[in-house]
């Protein structure tokens, strides 16, 4: 493992990040070509929350959590930590203290491969977190880790400053130098998708908005009554 | 895979459906000698709700949702969307816009051996969901599959028109010819339960209640004090 | 297996125990030298719930719940009911007449390594349940098994009358002797930490309140910038 | 449940299951149009065995073989045992003696949705085991199931008289009025692959032989060399 | 963690160990009333192996073995090491070095609720391994645990001087002072099987030969052809 | 996702990376620090297998495998085919004539970050494959994916070109620029193991060779005998 803290890492402006954060995770990850979500593990321990933020990330040993306090000191406003680890852990490394301690810095939330816990007063104090698990189980502070070097989270290489968004649907990682397009073609999206919306309520269906009815009999799909069928 | 969309699917009269999603999942399932419940995999993303309706069934392709469009069609008012894929797969195959088009139809909630996505906004629009997970992933619209015929959901295999109960502890599957039987049978439940209820709140014990002292001697269980235990 | 029914078993005082549940399940966990927790299995149906009491242990067949009857007897004021089964179960084990059984005789909640059930009536009857899985699958009453013998429950051993804590952090057991010890050492650990929290909270790092700085230099971590990092 | 063990259950002509079974799992798969498979989730305990039968099911309680034993009875020449539990078990529900009187009846294997033990034993007697896991874990004889009747495995429905083919890939179910035509698709299947894996040796590539060259690019999939790429 | 390093362990007599061993796991667990089978979990790495032995117990810090360094010098002649960790872990803690000490002490095997690593080289030196997983991540050696304190693997407790059974069926933990009963028990067994095995290679039913007949009857198991079935 | 085929992908020399895979996955892992280690989660289909090649790398749509005959184009002497797909899945993506096609161009075997087939004639031919999963399950080729570009397998991002070795203990990813370091280090680390080795054969405790005693005594660990711990 590179021992390595890297500081001074560039982030996208807070402005643009925000802007990005509030079309939520599943319109920007469509909008994107359907990429950089981290796949389903990661829940929030309570839901209703929706962040962004720029990732300063962690990689810790198992059972370990001495590089999270080192990557403290390397988080500003707006930022997002992102934490995993050498291998699979499900430890509670994270907990009330930490969460202080970013909060008096500006941080917006954590997203962690690992476990949480003092949920109930993270809950309290409004410091959001998505974790693989909960658990009271505590970590030692003895082996050196790296902080702001690229991790695997899930199915996603994160690089210190890329953009992270988090909501009820999950977390994803927008590189930071594509967050000025991202909003584009989230704006496009969302203009498109509240056109559908108001057609649906009114009846309209997806096979024709879609033009999906050709492609269904392209496909070889049939057509037949309950009783046509059951007769098969 | 059959390629077919089955239609004019006979239903349960709605009514007989309500009266008898109101005694709930746990009671109706065992009411009805323990069967039909589809396992623990299938989560409300939201507690707190209570449905019943008519299955409309949909065999889609992993990462594909095509057939999902096909099925809003064959949906009518009291219908429970069920939803399973050829294999394994998590993508947020649902979403808010699909939920507009059934709502707009009567469709009373989602069942899916998938995952599903954008569950803020489902909840605001007081869409319930039963799902494997929760996931941002979205799908493709290219892959034929079927509406209508037979699916394997968890433990249980479901064919249009039976009808679907749910609620926080899971989800129920009835077939559509034992509604009436199974609401006589779960009315029949309930009055021994409330009975038992009003006992147990006074301190009977269910050892006395149900005659289990007997079986308990029968099958050789023996008691003993904690000191005599400690000493043997 | 042993198929007996232990009774009178002793427990802690109940004064010191709700003083102890007080604490909070990763508090106590910590205090204790990292010891006790049951792992990251078990998670309440609801979250917001803090409970500690005595364990009356059962140990049930799969698919079968006759030994938790046996083991209502043998509960008393304060205690807490914790079940396993002789084999992995996701089955729903407990419902919402043994809880009224239980908390007509003052019990404070159920942790159980299968599955529960009537999780919205458990809740509206502030009855807390921690549990592996949420499932309407009924059981039968036909298998022996055992009441208050020691059990293993996710990570740990239970003896009957050890103290078990549990809240949103998961589940917690510590021996019916430790209480008191348990209480000083949570009550100092308690100091500790609001002194760090106040510091945290004006901007202390823990890298200097913990003397981490030389620890990470010990260990190698070197320190550079974005700039430097990524010319390497 | 419906407690009942069906008897005369008509089985598919026995050479022409073993005509299909000699095509393997994967080859009858594809040939059926991708149905049948039980997914991914039934190993076998060695490999290298290839065999084809005719269903015998059994529904049994978790942690309980009573209906094993009825099921046995029902067992003749060219048979395959398939077993699933009312709700998800690991037990070792099944071994070597049961083999024994299995073996002793003609039946060519197991495919149970549980566990099995005895497997040293049972490979020295080549009789082939296809389960979930492998577990000492022993059970009771106490309740009721049923034999014959129609039950879920994996993601497949099985009906008694069902023809079951299972290798190294896992297992497959074929309607029992479908073995002819099944062998016909296979046999087609087979041929048509022979051709292509004698083109393929030589050189030539699927993407010419299957015409997907055009595909790709009406997909818009662009080529670029290395250098392009690294470039943007 | 109550750090400490247990020395001067009782053992069981290792001829009686060699003998009880021989009867197998799946056997032993029946004779003992189905007790002390670890799980499902535990996995050799290659199939074949039998062994027996006492234990020596390991807990380690995820991600760490530097007490499995401390507990080679604690083993002897006819020793097994069971190895666990504070929290769950898939590391590949133990290899081929770490064999070649324990196999210079007459140690017999590994039992790991962890990974396990140079399974090939292993496997070549005949020194025997259960394991959760294989992985060839490696660990480090910073963090205090203990040797031959009680452990929890999978659903039992072990404490340093149990016998140690495991074979292809899983891993089987008998209290050190029953090895004496349990050998008669297991003798015992084999001695009922051998009659029912060759009882059951003519033909006989385990329906008859157990007296299931009645009990079927009894729980209202009924019998039907599959044409009155289909009827219903 | 980015729809490209990327062509003309940097290799290391393949002598060099016969070299390094001639140490195997663990020790090389260990030699650079323990890195690139891709977790437990891809296991060979066959036990004995070592192998070494240049990653050509395929992302594919869950349930379709049309970019994998792209990828077979550009495959060449000495690659090895890294696939894995935008969500998780447990398809049978990958068979026989695949495997006959990239055999034809000398490719050393297939690491699949979901499943396999045909393995019996995998394993016939001698063509080795790591996957998650074994399922005979087919797949369509339908939908775009990519080529070369980097992806993420387990918990390492691995790009065209890098190299792969894979063994009994899983798979490893070594960046191209690292091979001629990495066989440095590994033979460094050989040598050191054969001096332990032989120091262990005879006796020589890992606690003195790598002076572990004092780092015990400094963390706290005591010794004690078992009837001391005993009395406590």
């Amino acid at each position: 493992m590179d021992t390595v803290v890297v500081t001074d890492v560039p982030r996208a402006p807070l402005d643009a990040i925000d802007r990005l954060a509030g079309y939520g995770v599943a319109t920007v990850h469509e909008a994107l070509g359907r990429t950089g979500f981290l796949g389903p593990g990661h829940r929030p321990t309570h839901l209703g929350r929706r962040i962004g933020g720029s990732a300063v990330t962690v990689l810790c040993w198992p059972g370990d959590n001495l590089m999270i306090h080192a990557a403290v000191e390397q988080c500003r406003d707006g930022d997002v930590l992102v934490v995993t680890t050498a291998s699979p852990c499900t430890d509670g490394m994270f907990g009330e203290l930490l969460a202080t301690s970013l909060q008096a810095r500006g941080v917006r939330g954590l997203v962690i491969d690992a476990g949480v816990r003092d949920i109930a007063e993270l809950h309290e104090m409004a410091f959001p977190v998505w974790s693989r698990v909960v658990s009271a189980q505590g970590t030692v502070k003895s082996t050196a880790g790296a902080v702001n070097v690229p991790i695997v989270v899930g199915t996603q290489t994160i690089r210190a400053g890329d953009v992270i968004l988090a909501d009820d649907d999950g977390v994803l990682c927008v590189p930071r130098d594509e967050v000025a397009g991202a909003i584009e073609l989230a704006q496009a999206r969302v203009d498109k998708e509240e056109a559908a919306r108001a057609a649906f309520r009114t009846g309209q269906l997806g096979l024709d908005r879609y033009g999906l009815r050709d492609k269904l009999a392209a496909l070889g799909v049939r057509y037949m009554t309950a009783a046509e069928y059951g007769t098969r």
